[in-house]
């Protein structure tokens, strides 16, 4: 070769393949490498078909790292953990000071910041990039966050800016997020959320469904509908086709044929443990991982339900008669309020982890990153991008006030979707726990005086008070003995 | 000295203090150390006062292990973490092969496991082992978690079984609980499940008082009658007591004075942490913690709280006109069926963690060693170690027949409580998690087909079929775009 590629890309299964090709596309020659060569000749082939992309595939690491210009950046889209480390290790050595890697992978936001330190050693600049948007967006735009080395964010600014998700009138679907592996974090949040939004929609579908006894038909236009409004995303999308496609082996619709039991790769959990760590309450992406958990034991379910079948109560507690048109637009409403309060606490998450680590991350400015390209795009991620540039030290999205407005016009609604759901045995654990969120967060005075003088009593833990400033020990047992009432 | 020790113990605060003088009461002459010297004088002079007991204080370290009688057994109580380590240093380079080292304190399981094994090379044993009960169980009668080295053991056994409190047709409240931090991961799991229940006894504090109006005179009286019956337990009683106690700064009861800001110490985020880990789910302690945090944002809740107002809506959302009687009894069977699944989900945690780590662990033993001492003592662990016993291999407590009839019974009363909760704008997160758990739980099919179509139509994820075997994938998007509905 008498050129130098641009840029390298290591890790063809789907997501790499797909960024490779868009990266060629946007006229960046690339050079692309697999340990499995099968997938290199795959991609190359696949170059020249969607249009000679300027796209070279190598076989063997030397001459990969050897065919892209310097300072080298190289893309490594390849599991998380162990394999990353694999990949650095065969491609550092050939590498040289000031090239720099670059991991697209949900890694964990400390093996980043580990890796970034070891490299620096040699001379290696590093970056996590977080890419959400699945094949499609891999393909034609996803949403990236990058973290790490702003030096080596430089390098490849021009080319994230133009194979990024386009949006008008917000522009390019990337940043650069901040230092370390806070790329990694935003994008760990981003699949919290997802987490979130996916179990709400499953519960406004199972209300519909069990409750309102709407048909796959009757679901597609309303999710149709759905998403001309402020529900508009992909999701919502994705989710009104779901139920207009037949299955192909049997009559029926294949959705009433997809088992009820959904997988998970562990953002979802890492985000529910840190949030533990960081001692934000997150309650809505906790039910969705919890949801997940519980769906994952058929069989223990369908043992509980002939349980309580026989004890005398069926899955759906009673057949209550309800207008339909009134119950879309409750449900509709409902996954509104639900929604706010999850991505209330996803960004609350990200603000934490910014203070603790010194980040800086700038809330707006993620909100408009993922409008388009990621799995969670929506155009209401606009409203949250206006919220924080109304106000970017706003202590929780809820208090904001356009969404408090959007909350109260909708907290009638909500109310009376989880009560019907719970009156009809259907558990709705991201709407009432969105809920449960809401009511907390808004009321001045909780219930919490009782356990701290609960812990008071039986471990000194101490309290204080409202009226007078100090902390205060009182010997409850004593004094109760000595009571009467 | 002539004679020596039978046991030490070092650490010297309220429970250490507490712990060596209830051993010395039961007629083990104990040696005590700390680092702070007036501790030592301090537990000395409660020794002689509280009938001469055989206690014998030391200064310095050195002297303090030598007092002890070989095999040397010392039980440390200082804080979890770097004082522990600091502890094992100062004592362990005076001691001698067979000796051995229990942490009574709430260590993080791994860090015993850690320890366990770097004494292992000096010849030294060591046990992790919670203990329940605050002050006062550390004085008259604690719960205890030995874990580790069951030749340690076997060392104190006979004191372990006179120290714990004692219960009636059950026996000494300990057991040799399983090997490595198996007595730390299981007091850890205790403490999560407190968590629940004073988060569930807050909720309904707070439904009575705020929908309900009653007094604290009358809240007193509604605690001292359910401490007489299914929910007689510790944390009940205490919570009678408190609603007794009247201000002594000013007119009024006191639990009224008391900040609604909860503290906590580590034990509820590990916990939750943990079940994500496991893939366990366990959201009513989930929001117990959360709601904890949620209580520490007092300032924020207040400027909430303004914000609705302001937008039409105060603390209350209405109020209600409700049949006390009927309230109080229906708060009771909500609150106890809530109880029923938070402890699903601690004894599934632990079920979990035994099978991943090989402990070995057995449940309603267990159950057993919480009838007493502990903060979660109450008569319903009775209940759950019969239905371990029914069955030791029962999937949740939720399926064992005679929960399941209570659950059956008390489900009405649950969802009046809950929704009657939600539409006065109360929020009962730890009830409504509880029952969206066993709503989820009990049913055989969940809207989780939904989240899985979605995640193979966005992430070609694939799924499984209700009724082939095997792992599909439908190309989603490319149907949908040619389907008509």
């Amino acid at each position: 070769m008498s050129t130098l590629s641009r840029i390298g890309l290591a890790g063809l299964a789907v997501m790499g393949q797909n960024l490779a090709l868009n990266i060629a596309e946007k006229g960046f020659p690339i050079s692309v490498y697999n340990r499995t060569t099968s997938k290199v000749d795959e991609t190359v082939e696949r170059a020249k078909l969607e249009g000679n992309l300027p796209l070279v595939g190598f076989h063997d690491p030397e001459s990969f790292v050897q065919s892209i210009q310097r300072p080298r950046v190289i893309i490594m889209l390849v599991k998380a953990g162990a394999p990353v480390d694999q990949t650095i290790k065969t491609l550092s050595v050939y590498m040289e000071k000031g090239d720099c890697i670059i991991d697209g992978g949900n890694e964990w936001y400390e093996n980043t910041e580990r890796r970034e330190k070891a490299l620096s050693e040699q001379g290696l600049l590093y970056l996590g990039m977080g890419v959400s948007g699945g094949e499609e967006g891999a393909r034609h735009g996803p949403s990236m966050m990058p973290g790490g080395s702003l030096e080596a964010y430089k390098y490849i600014e021009d080319i994230l800016l133009k194979v990024a998700a386009q949006v008008p009138d917000s522009g390019p679907c990337v940043t650069y997020i901040g230092k370390g592996g806070s790329g990694n974090f935003v994008k760990m949040i981003h699949n919290g959320i997802e987490y979130g939004d996916m179990q709400l929609i499953a519960e406004a579908y199972d209300v519909l469904k069990s409750v309102g006894k709407l048909s796959n038909e009757e679901l597609h236009h309303v999710f149709s509908e759905w998403n001309k409004g402020e529900l508009l995303s992909f999701l919502i999308e994705i989710t009104a086709d779901i139920f207009k496609i037949k299955d192909e082996m049997e009559d029926g619709y294949l959705v009433d044929k997809v088992l009820d039991k959904t997988g998970m790769k562990g953002t979802g959990k890492w985000t529910v443990q840190q949030a533990a760590e960081l001692s934000v309450a997150a309650p809505t992406i906790a039910a969705s991982l919890d949801s997940r958990f519980l769906s994952g034991l058929k069989e223990e379910r369908v043992e509980a339900s002939k349980v309580f079948k026989s004890g005398g109560f069926g899955d759906i507690l009673s057949e209550q008669a309800v207008d339909k048109e009134k119950l879309i637009d409750d449900v509709r409403k409902a996954l509104y309020a639900s929604k706010i309060c999850s991505y209330a606490q996803g960004m609350n998450l990200i603000r934490a982890k910014s203070i603790e680590q010194g980040w800086g991350l700038v809330l707006g400015e993620l909100a408009r990153i993922w409008k388009g390209g990621c799995i969670i795009r929506a155009i209401f991620l606009d409203r949250i991008k206006q919220a924080y540039d109304r106000n970017p030290d706003l202590a929780n999205l809820l208090v904001d006030p356009e969404f408090a407005k959007e909350m109260i016009e909708r907290q009638s609604a909500w109310r009376r979707v989880v009560c019907l759901a719970i009156n009809s045995g259907i558990s709705t654990p991201g709407m009432s726990s969105s809920l449960a969120y809401f009511d907390t967060y808004r009321r001045g005075r909780l219930p919490a005086n009782l356990v701290q003088a609960q812990r008071d009593y039986f471990g000194a833990h101490t309290y204080e008070r409202t009226d007078i400033p100090g902390s205060f020990h009182t010997e409850w047992f004593k004094i109760a003995k000595q009571s009467k009432i």
